[in-house]
């Protein structure tokens, strides 16, 4: 890969959804895609798929396609996920609680090492995972020690950036935010947010209206 | 507004943010913004904010900037949640069971009216929300009865599609997908779909690459 090219975000995010969808055509047997196929499981047009595969270099076979199993190993080395991470996450609320044991992230290599909390009552708990809940006040200290690379902020909103400044503190340069608020990091940090109810505004105004994707 | 304008998916996204910093900024009791402020709280530039507004109307004064509690008006009335939203969600696991507790759809109109599972477990089980757990077979009749607009899919993905199907044949238009799977609708229905893992292969890229937005 060119390492100076600039690759749009749009093509890392298919390049995931192509990932999951080659780990299916291979549970179901299947040794080789076209970019026909795969562009439709992933609902994209087959130029788009070449286009994006592209960037990193030449996988497929003209007339033949992709080797399900190859192009699978490329992605997870472009999209640095061929490795393990270790996740900490501030908030164990309904929704800590379901992430700390969504399967998914597991499955992924992206392992939870840590969860905080400010709530005496949870504080010292034992999740189902078997990871204990810590104080949010240990969060700067035991983030460095445990090397975690990845924060998660599933907090109320109100409290979120002050979350967000611990991981930073602890020199940790990524974040997942769930809070619907905005965080502000300094440019060398990354954030990405996963907000429900923007996707849900974006249906809704998709219902009323027409909408150019 | 022009109904015959298509307007980008990333200016309703960002509608909706700004939506949720004028909420802010009312609530610390400023009744005007200028539209530098707002860009800097969104992180986006100002010529943005004009540019997005400016798809829908006139809506701020010159040098002085946009009335707050009007500007939210106006973005609620574009984004079609000056009203409140139906919902019914499949899969009352952990994630299905976080999502129906979780403050902020309520909060921004969106109401789960009902709630299915495969599980013999939980069908009849009460949630905290008072809702009752009903079987998944009666999901087609009963979101029918209950007007149910947007179907919320929370279920593993072996069996996400057909869930989709039944909210489908229910005459429900629009669905929000949490299953790590693509799900096939017909051109006539919207799907958006919400998966952490693709957030976090973005982060893992994003840690190892430069990245263009």
């Amino acid at each position: 890969m060119e390492k100076s090219k600039k690759i749009p975000k749009a093509t890392i995010k298919r390049l995931s959804l192509y990932y999951r969808q080659l780990e299916l055509l291979e549970f179901d047997g299947y040794r080789m895609v076209s970019s026909e196929k795969l562009a439709w499981l992933c609902q994209v047009n087959p130029a788009q798929v070449r286009k994006d595969l592209g960037y990193f270099g030449e996988f497929g076979i003209r007339g033949v396609g992709y080797d399900v199993r190859d192009l699978q190993r490329e992605i997870k080395t472009i999209l640095a996920v061929n490795r393990s991470w270790r996740m900490a996450i501030a908030g164990v609320g309904n929704l800590g609680s379901a992430l700390l044991q969504h399967q998914n992230f597991p499955a992924r290599g992206f392992h939870f090492v840590a969860a905080f909390d400010v709530d005496r009552d949870k504080i010292g708990m034992t999740l189902p995972s078997g990871l204990r809940v810590r104080d949010i006040r240990e969060l700067r200290q035991v983030a460095e020690d445990l090397e975690v690379e990845i924060g998660v902020i599933t907090t109320p909103p109100s409290v979120a950036q002050e979350v967000a400044d611990l991981f930073l503190a602890s020199h940790i340069s990524a974040l997942l935010n769930f809070s619907p608020t905005q965080i502000h990091v300094p440019d060398c940090c990354l954030v990405e947010n996963i907000d429900f109810t923007i996707k849900l505004d974006i249906l809704t105004y998709k219902l009323k209206h027409e909408l150019d994707e």
